[in-house]
């Protein structure tokens, strides 16, 4: 049993990984803070959680983190670069679930996110917590970045084809819609049900703060740059995202087996049969992603659509796969939840 | 043509006067206020107005409100009762669509509602503009109260059985169902889509604000006082109230006939035949509330289903209802619309 | 482990038996039945259990159902009354989610369902699955009849009041809203998204098929009759049911503390705090009932609020713990699932 | 005042044809057809137009559709091509909703809608009944070809950058989404709001029959053949369609300037402000055209988003604007409408 902290636990990925982890038969939940809410109980604010946690949530003052095996930060950006140097000093592992540490570029980093970066020697260190593509530095890693929503979906998407060497690097599309809660449990008129509900729009057109973290991804499995177009919308969804990709094939494969081949052996990884159209609540409340890959009448443009639950493998069951990886527990463990479906 | 002011206009009552006064014949916007928003195009924030509104919001304090020859409030509780003085004074025509002047009791609505009120001589004088059963008053009216959603729903399904003298007073019970438009444009985490949506509860089931006036508006036509438990509950609509309210018979009645000689002339309210179930639906986007009367199993029980557009019947619709009375207007004028089904 | 049939795969209390049942450690998926979609790859109908099931459906003239321990009936009514005498003489249990054996008055059962019923000794037998009030006679049954979901909802929340006699047992009234999935699997144009969606109803007002189950229930536990008015309503959730009772207080009574007594030791009942406003999303996806009970105003009417996933405690999950209770599994294995919230 | 039949009444086109029509004041009401709902009343089907429609559904065979002046198919595929023939002989002139008439290539109309065409010489008459390029053979058409809802959006949001020619016309991709209504009021399972509500899901990628109706559009002001990927998608909205363009830019241009010329004299075209993102609440219930146009990071891909009400500029409403047009009637009216938002 390892002893596991969460900082910042009233937001919608706060309460997700607590979702998971009451029932992680390795973890035992020691501390969870909120600055706001200290001395609330959890299940007082979570009444989903009645029965399954039995916490306050904890000043961060008083939380003493240091005594946990690992921290999760489910904290807005700006605050894990703050608090993980003495955390890593004490021994603690992280995994930091905002954006902290996940560009490698820090003026790019300073640019999207408006502020002066803390750390920057520990952002060379952070490993980018995608399993599919970074299991072997996240086993031994003490500082996990764990993706974002949108850059996991496309990522997910574009690695074959990237890969593979067999789609223009230069002239990428993803298409993303995510559902409301990807915006968190924050106070905002946009969020408002009589506002997103019934109602279907694009947003950050100009840049979205997930486009570099994308690019960057791509661009370490393509060898060179990538050229991509991001255009994020929000859909009247509690939970999901799909993002449906388009990219010039350079010469003909079979796509099918190239993607069933990549992803033969990853646990959360679905590619579908051909012809298929995954639905976002296919993975709903699960840490699966997946994925169907389409060549529209035969033509030389591939179209993937891939889908994930936003805050679980776009946030907090890609948290605890992590976790399980650094620990050497097995990669499932605890996210092996049925889809609830309808 | 009449000179017409709107204070507060960035709210869902707001912006439903202006869907609903833009193409009302005999009135010229004059002024939008809003304190927070001032300088702003109206149609920036909301673009549904694009094309048909070319105001800009005022401050308040700029607003010359007294140049108007009717000023609705569509502002927060407290806020009216300030400014109406003034208004009067100046030879304005008022009409309140927040609650400061709903409640006669004072020390009833000081207690329900938080605050000492500003001129309880002036409530003396409001005209409360439930058109079913205050027409006339509502014609000569300086100052108009315009009822909650809620009250609204409930009044007019109540009011028959009531008048006829043909249930207890004593022990009625109203179950309400309000979408989530019912809680206002307000930044607060209960409305977040992600709350809201997929999600049914009661709310204030200890206390609510419109009973207090429901109860004052039955008592005025039971003859003495009524005894009520109003339970409302927040469903996943962005418009839309659903009353169910029960009643237990004194004597046997044709409840159809006397719903539907009661409203016989009413413009806005809709007895359907016998064995119906409103559905919100029906009335979205439209001034009208529709009623069924059921006796379930012939029992003693009567039970009624009246539905409204809380933004509409509930609120803006039925403080233009008010303004044509007022000013000698057809009623329905700017009223005749169809409801949006689905 | 035992080897499990289902009958009627394809509806929705069909693929929540396979969530729960593909988890549940002592119990192998022997065969799933359907007449129309024979040979058809589960997962294909139901793409959230991929990886996770195997079976393809099979016509029930080949399913071989005698050869399994335990038989569900996730059919529609009138199927599993055809089928469970031979199933029961080859000596497997039975537990039908239909409505088949909830009706002791057999009667009254053909008049509300349309049909002549096929067995009417083995509606004698059958034991009413609701473990709160029939856990003894469930241990041994050969037969359950499983609740309906509406009346699971509505029982467990008038239980305490009627058992400790301190309401009128001939004046009750349930107020019940329901989400879509409620109306089960079926093509039919009502439940279309465009005709349920942003829209709230009532309907069933003159008489629902859960009335007679429902008082039967409640009958069995107040010692004699009772008489009810019952309300259902269609809202726009896909999973929940919450219903909203009245009743009139005979004598005062620590309401709280009746309710805490009365469910100190059920697993799957949670009275709430004084003072709460369960909510259908803080039982979405679990096995819960959530309750809480309120006397508004301090005056003699009090009010029970009562939620459950109507999928889950009001139909599989509930089916499923019956399972456990006859084959002496821990009661809650496999349902130790934490409620999807947002 | 002129004399309209509608034939097919039942469906969403037919509903949302009434709710505009009734509120026309050159246009009488003459004839509402339904074969399995003949004699019933059509409020009794539509309660939202109690009070404003005092018709019943008529038998196709005692229509006397002759008698029209005008009449709308609001019928399934091909119905139209069945009956259109008599009419134009009787002197009426036809707007048909439906496909029957929209595609030029007949060989292709009958691979994509799997049928013998009934009448091919008709085709070659009809008139595509988009406004912004057609108005004029739309003045004088006997019969009209209306488009399709995902056509009028996906092609109102290329034109202009076609018709200037500084897009690659052989790599468009149009990604698009619509709201569950699109599928029309047809009892199908993936339609039901248990199934399409939270839930988000692309459909067709293979191939959907409006490409080639898009194809043909574009084509005709691209001058040479245009290369087009699209991807429908269906969202939990009930009406709705947000079209998000994607294109390669040939030649630096303004493209806001290009976008406001093209339609600055068109009523129903809004053409925002650069760096909007349309919502398509914002035309909910009206017949607009929403568009904005953006260039992210100033790279050559041009991103123009559009969004149209599906049942209003994307059916019944274009078919008005088209009504209006061809009888010389000032071409809002009746479609003065302001969305409903929220």
């Amino acid at each position: 049993m390892i002893k596991v902290g969460i900082v910042g636990g009233t937001g919608y990925t706060g309460v997700e990984l607590l979702r998971l982890l009451v029932l992680h038969p390795e973890v035992t939940l020691q501390v969870i803070t909120s600055r706001a809410d200290a001395g609330t109980r959890v299940d007082q604010m979570f009444p989903s959680l009645r029965g399954l946690v039995d916490l306050l949530f904890v000043h961060p003052d008083e939380a003493h983190l240091e005594q946990c095996d690992a921290v999760f930060f489910a904290t807005p950006n700006g605050i894990a670069m703050q608090q993980t140097r003495a955390l890593l000093e004490a021994g603690v592992r992280v995994i930091d679930l905002a954006a902290d540490f996940r560009l490698q570029d820090i003026a790019s980093w300073e640019a999207w996110y408006g502020m002066t970066h803390a750390c920057p020697d520990l952002v060379a260190e952070a490993v980018y917590g995608l399993p599919e593509v970074n299991r072997e530095q996240i086993k031994t890693a003490r500082l996990i970045a764990n993706p974002g929503c949108y850059p996991t979906a496309v990522q997910l998407g574009f690695f074959p084809l990237l890969e593979a060497g067999v789609i223009e690097a230069g002239s990428l599309i993803a298409d993303a819609k995510s559902g409301v809660s990807g915006a968190g449990r924050k106070a905002e008129i946009p969020a408002l049900f009589a506002e997103a509900g019934d109602n279907f729009k694009a947003y950050g057109v100009a840049g979205h703060r997930h486009l570099p973290e994308i690019k960057q991804g791509l661009a370490r499995v393509s060898g060179n740059g990538v050229g991509l177009t991001f255009v994020p919308h929000l859909t009247p969804l509690i939970r999901g995202i799909h993002a449906t990709l388009y990219g010039k094939l350079t010469r003909d494969v079979d796509l099918q087996a190239l993607f069933e081949a990549r992803y033969a052996d990853e646990p959360f990884v679905d590619v579908m049969p051909a012809g298929s159209h995954p639905e976002t609540r296919s993975v709903r409340g699960s840490n699966r992603c997946r994925i169907a890959v389409h060549r529209p009448q035969g033509g030389d443009t591939v179209v993937v659509l891939s889908v994930i639950d936003n805050l679980v493998k776009g946030a907090a069951g890609q948290a605890v796969q992590n976790l399980n990886i650094m620990f050497d527990f097995p990669e499932a463990m605890a996210l092996n939840i049925v889809p609830l479906l309808p």
